[in-house]
């Protein structure tokens, strides 16, 4: 199978690496990383192992080849998403399956009525890039596929399937859009504060101050995002805070490392849902324009 | 006139230096602040003139001479007006004219129904302390003295005119309570914003995300703060922005030199209203957090 991941960062090295058994070309921005990823191949580090692959890798354009693959994974951020299809004209009708792992939910309006498959994925993997090629793998957690549309459901199968043989933790989800909203739930929470405070992930259940922000942005953001059990899913919050406790946000650092942050794909989207339910959110409005505002000034 | 100081801060030096034509005492907690002061005198900065007051100086204790002066002036910070009254179980039929001189309104009720002569002080000077002995007097305000209970109202008339003699501003104000208010209102727009981003006054105006959450903050503060005309009052806080626009406030100043900030003072006594009125302040709230969150991790 021919397939294009599109984007290099931390999850598209990892994804490219777990589909090695396939024809994988890696598209991405720079030149200087396309020369590195030739040379050398994409290495994923472990805890206690290092893995090298070595995938075809093309400078990304707009007409590239990467739109005759049977199967195109958008590995990117989310906040290339919109700007991309918007220059591609995309015709769903002429592209193979599709697959998105965002953060957010920002693009999924743009992706309804598709009739291409369209997979989304979910993932709570740890991961961290290193360099133009490395990979960390920081923390086992899983990558959830589901489809959006029906004609996506057997990719999403496959390509789970395919990458638990590649060495990712991977599953088929049958209920994508409740994962995606319980991931944006726990990113629109961590991420922010997080990042507004300069702290690792754990401080937010240390300090007891912090822990009350937390809490009351968890009972705001859930007025309008559907979460099936309020009290599990505010469980799931914490222990996710737990597990990464001596990690920062990737929010925080892209603040601080002068990169765009997803505040419009996390807190941009709850507070257009707020809007067109008439719902007032006031920490919600307040945290966005903080990091939006920090990043201004950051970048000035 | 005997008149005590007791707090020997940017405005306990000021007023201090205004009325050394009585027999002025300053009241200080430490002994290298004492020996310093007597040797070298209190000087007051301006931006063309330097001017050097000699009162004397004893160390503070609870049964000092202080209690048999003819005025006392407590100019320490508002958090520890509380703990000092306890202490003392001050018996206000036995004590002098008293003025305070705080920022915030949380001492206010522990004043009301006292028999001596009570006056508040507002102070919108500009001024920082640049060593032991050192006022810096940045900007030109004013020193509002108006009375609490009907008996201070001669002592409020007549310090007003010994401070305007010694050289700083200060005015009667009829309307005291009011004039606290609108001054609590601008400290609890300013000082939690500008510590929360580190960030100098200024940019509140200069940046427009920032702006926004000054603005949602002000709207949610007069919500329990009586302030008689709302769109006069937002455009002094604007003003006081652009007064001031190249300073730090107090509690940004506070925080990163590690020292207790006035948040109990502003926000806490904003929340207390909140709640004795059914009213949901969910910014105060969470700055009201923030900071004290910050102020912890910090000081650990």
């Amino acid at each position: 199978m021919k397939v294009a991941v599109i984007g290099s960062g931390a999850i598209g090295m990892l994804v490219a690496a777990s589909l090695r058994s396939h024809d994988v070309t890696i598209y991405v921005r720079r030149k200087e990383q396309m020369m590195s990823i030739r040379e050398r191949g994409i290495e994923v580090r472990r805890e206690r192992s290092k893995e090298y692959t070595y995938p075809d890798c093309q400078r990304f354009t707009y007409d590239g080849t990467w739109r005759k693959a049977d199967l195109i994974i958008f590995a990117m951020k989310q906040y290339d998403i919109q700007p991309l299809l918007e220059k591609l004209q995309i015709d769903d009708r002429q592209l193979p399956a599709c697959v998105f792992l965002q953060n957010g939910m920002a693009h999924i309006p743009l992706l309804k009525g598709w009739r291409s498959p369209v997979v989304i994925g979910v993932v709570t993997h740890g991961a961290m890039k290193s360099n133009d090629r490395v990979a960390v793998h920081t923390g086992e957690g899983n990558l959830f596929l589901g489809e959006l549309n029906k004609s996506g459901e057997p990719t999403a199968h496959l390509l789970a399937s395919e990458m638990i043989q590649g060495g990712l933790k991977a599953s088929y989800e049958h209920k994508i859009e409740q994962s995606l909203q319980q991931k944006l739930v726990i990113n629109a929470c961590i991420n922010p504060l997080t990042a507004l405070y300069d702290i690792y992930n754990g401080e937010l259940l240390e300090c007891e101050e912090y822990y009350s922000n937390l809490q009351a942005l968890f009972y705001e953001v859930i007025q309008v995002i559907q979460i099936e059990s309020v009290e599990e899913h505010w469980e799931t919050v914490r222990r996710v805070i737990q597990q990464t406790a001596n990690n920062r946000s990737s929010m925080s650092v892209d603040l601080r490392s002068n990169h765009k942050t997803e505040v419009d794909a996390i807190l941009g989207y709850i507070l257009e849902e707020g809007r067109s339910m008439s719902v007032s959110l006031p920490l919600v409005t307040f945290l966005y324009h903080s990091i939006t505002g920090m990043e201004r000034r950051q970048s000035s």
